[in-house]
């Protein structure tokens, strides 16, 4: 971290904030004195350094961290990918492509079946279903709660394949003992009490991007449950927050690369929430794999148009069918299996 | 609701949709054929209507909402100002201006105490102070938590101020039993679990708006809260994330005018927040009560620079004085008290 | 167009605004009655009906568009890929990819030949020059000016490869008589005096978005051109403002197959805009071309470090190379050449 | 400017580097050799020095700008505000508050005048009125163009009203010869080439901020025609664009106080275009006030409904008149006159 000061500081002033940085955040501290200003640079680690405490400081004029404030999903001290392996023997993150897909909703063990079984044959390895749904209106369907992870459950026994759902409270934390990954939605990115108790947990963590968090935000995020102990992070990107309306969220393809450099989590991307539009969910799905995603979680349901929630995003089984055909070309362009 | 159809759909689908619905959402629907479009225009309380399952079907072209899809929250079946009335008599809504103040976390019976007196000596009637905090790092202070709490109350008790301080999790409800105000910070507008049981709480809530929130999302979220039975929410304005960089947000000045015009609920503005500077609070507090803000909450610490958490926008208790004396020249101006 | 009058207006008053209406923007209106609203339907061009004049009157209440306000970049109306040949028999949108390439800005003989030499070897088929600089500073170097665009010819003759340059107004017109290509910036998108200039040029035009400009705007100022005459438009996405500053902008990659479903134009990218950063320009290349994209333009210069403008994110010859390697196999996926 | 370079320099490669700056911008080089790092402190006028340029250096890791990159418009070289003289003795910036009123588009001498003498009664000191439009669709309004200046002209000899216009085009400036201020566009506020013919007028200039622009970039705008030796430039925030749809843009309200901070020049705001709602004008032009602007810039038209552009936004003479009463009351608070 490097910290310019105000011009004409007096030594004793420079001195004495030296000093207080040094026992605050047991840091070293260079001082160079130049032309017209102090600059200070701070050596160990700077991680729990608050940058907005820095700027508070009379003396200070300005703040620039050159180290990242993540440690445990950072790649400098980690250089190879971090791959999760499933109860069933199935690898996320090693350098293959995942792909997730299921209903937006659990809605009867009819449907999560059909679905299950269909998305199965078409080349996805892990089922998704949502049970708590995460909703803008109180009148709006909530999701079957329990029941709905029971019924996940039961397509998991008919189809082999390990489930995903969606956590909204640490309270829920004992009905998802038997969940093989742990989804944490864009809304509770930030949501601090259930990251730690997540932290404890001895299972992978689908997390989420929020909609208007930056990178350094979510890599945050990852880091408060994996400096819990839980180190089984998979980070996804599910579209921000821009004035554009054409479609629903605009899909950061970029944050691939970025987060691919700067961690070795594993990233997934969900197009179908990034778009919000069944059309759009192939060519984002194919940029997704060209630009090095490690994984795919779309939404396929069998009647859409009956869908108890975001029907309108959620591709026919067939739809599907057809997608992931050409979402496999690319993939083996790049060397990859899906 | 107007539902535009697709174009050349045939009678008997149109007649199938109808009905369809009617079933599902017990509403009337008016059905208008025009030149080269058929309209459904729906009857009745629409606020259950899900848009995006009507833009799923196939049959569908366009949706648009005329209705909002808030009640309790409404103005148009609620035109009184809701006016909240704290245990000590003070009156929020009433068509004054309330002033909040303290520090962002309480770190010592000495220090809360010390800003309390001054801010209590300067013009603010409630007093905040936080003692979980949200904080984007793991590794930053996390807040004083149940102990924290324990001091906000002595310091309650000493100046007589009514106390506001942040809940994060359902499961710390017990602790803010006595606790004259909830708030809930930015990032847990949307933590619906969180929503839920504070609607079942009879209490005031100062429920912030999130950092990409629209104001469509925050009257819902506030919907949440009141559709289970807690009517005495507070909206508050905090800053929304934009592409400008001189401030930490960007105040939106507009939601107070426009929140005030959809919903009786009272409106506040977050200017410590918002703004991420100290020398800010004053002009953006000015600003908030010309645009006819029904209170402020501001940040005070009686020595920013050695503050735990965001001391950067903390105004000391010199300055809070004499903001409020500038403050309160607008307030007169409207008609107001401070 | 769809308009939801207020309720409970006199028939009078329905009437009189429907005779309104057909007479300024020679449509026709249908009339349709519901229960608590009346609706309207315009039926016709309505590309010329201004929302919100109709959003003015006392009468309204809410103006839904169902038409798209442009016509001639409209797909519905031109269902086939408008394709654009160049002098030179190059084909532009016709179902591959074409490669631009070459220097931010034109600095010297040596500079320009040598990366047009390097980048027609790589596989680019047109070369890019900037000799008008738009620049954010008056200090900073604002180009060679016509001098550039004379170097630029040079290499034209000597490696046969088109060019394409950027225009800043419409004085410089006759300096770009002999330009193949004619670029309109990011910052003139909506620079409506040189757009309606262009529009009387026969000579293809690629248009780049707007920081802030959505997908809407972006075609009804390729309308404007295209309104006056000149169809020959190649549209580019190059990053859009947002909050994440990892990266320059926020490449939209979304925009790709919206623009492709919406106008029959090809769509380009500009990935090193988008970005900022050289190592970024590959993987979002890839992207672009598993979007759908139909070409790219990259900045490529033989010492990105000593670059007068933009090296921060210029590619060298030798990256170029290799990266050409990589977008290509996504091409061939994809059954395109590059 | 402040620059962190990779660990493990050479020092040869480190003084390399010293000279290629100390020659290229002509400042001084402070190097200081940290534990870690080495840090280069740049000495002297750095308003010239490419941040981007400097990114691209393979030795560099980090750049932090500390002197702003504008200095004609700069508070810390020209401390007291620029007070702007209008040939009738009108002073713009002296510490009170200026109003700007007038419709939206000049349509016919009986509306321009009928205007212009109703907002002279209400307070209003100088007449706006659009005569070329920037307009999103070819098919709109586009203006009456230079017939449109002379009616405006005639309005000015008949109520002394100094007047003010948009120029699109510096082809357009001999129409413009006798404006008293002539107005920049939002979507030329990057228009280089039109700033640059501006900095050689000897007239006053409103530039308004772009859509997407920055507060840097706006005052780095200001910068060019400064530059060129115009330095009458008033400032005008009108609103940026967001996620939120209640209002057309989101007025930055904070870019008042916060421009005030970092420049001598006049700051306006423009509440009509910020919001799109006649209902916000108000409200939003009071906050602005009591935010420290120094003047307003609002529509006003004798029949909105009819109005040729914009209508939505303008206020009638009537509401103009009972909002100006209260704004004035604001303006009274803050010791100012209108």
């Amino acid at each position: 971290m490097i910290i310019v000061l105000k011009k004409r500081e007096s030594n004793t002033a420079v001195e004495d904030f030296k000093k207080y940085l040094e026992q605050k955040y047991n840091v070293g501290v260079h001082v160079s004195v130049g032309y017209d200003s102090v600059v200070l640079g701070l050596i160990g680690d700077t991680s729990a350094v608050d940058e907005e405490s820095i700027k508070a400081q009379e003396i200070v004029q300005e703040v620039k961290r050159v180290q990242e404030p993540y440690k445990k999903a950072n790649r400098k001290f980690h250089p190879e990918n971090t791959v999760i392996t499933l109860e069933n023997g199935l690898k996320i993150g090693d350098g293959n492509v995942t792909l997730i897909a299921g209903p937006c909703s659990v809605e009867s063990e009819e449907q999560v079946t059909e679905v299950a079984l269909s998305v199965k044959k078409s080349g996805a390895v892990i089922l998704r279903g949502g049970a708590f749904k995460p909703r803008t209106s109180p009148y709006a369907f909530q999701g079957m709660g329990a029941d709905g992870l029971k019924l996940l459950k039961k397509a998991r026994v008919k189809t082999g394949l390990p489930i995903i759902s969606e956590i909204m409270s640490a309270s829920q934390l004992s009905l998802f003992e038997d969940v093989d990954i742990i989804q944490v939605g864009a809304r509770n990115m930030q949501n601090f009490d259930l990251l730690k108790e997540l932290g404890k947990q001895n299972r992978p963590i689908l997390l989420k991007r929020g909609l208007s968090s930056t990178i350094d935000e979510l890599l945050m995020s990852a880091e408060y449950i994996m400096s819990r102990g839980n180190e089984q992070i998979i980070l996804c990107e599910r579209g921000i927050r821009t004035f554009e309306t054409k479609t629903r969220n605009t899909l950061d393809i970029s944050a691939i690369p970025v987060l691919k450099k700067l961690t070795h989590l594993p990233v997934f991307i969900d197009p179908s929430h990034a778009s919000g539009l069944p059309w759009l969910v192939e060519p984002l799905s194919m940029a997704a794999v060209a630009a090095g995603a490690d994984g795919l979680i779309i939404e396929v349901h069998n009647n859409p148009a009956k869908a108890l929630c975001d029907g309108a995003q959620s591709l026919t089984p067939k739809a599907f069918e057809n997608s992931v055909k050409n979402i496999k070309k690319i993939a083996e362009a790049m060397g990859k299996t899906i």
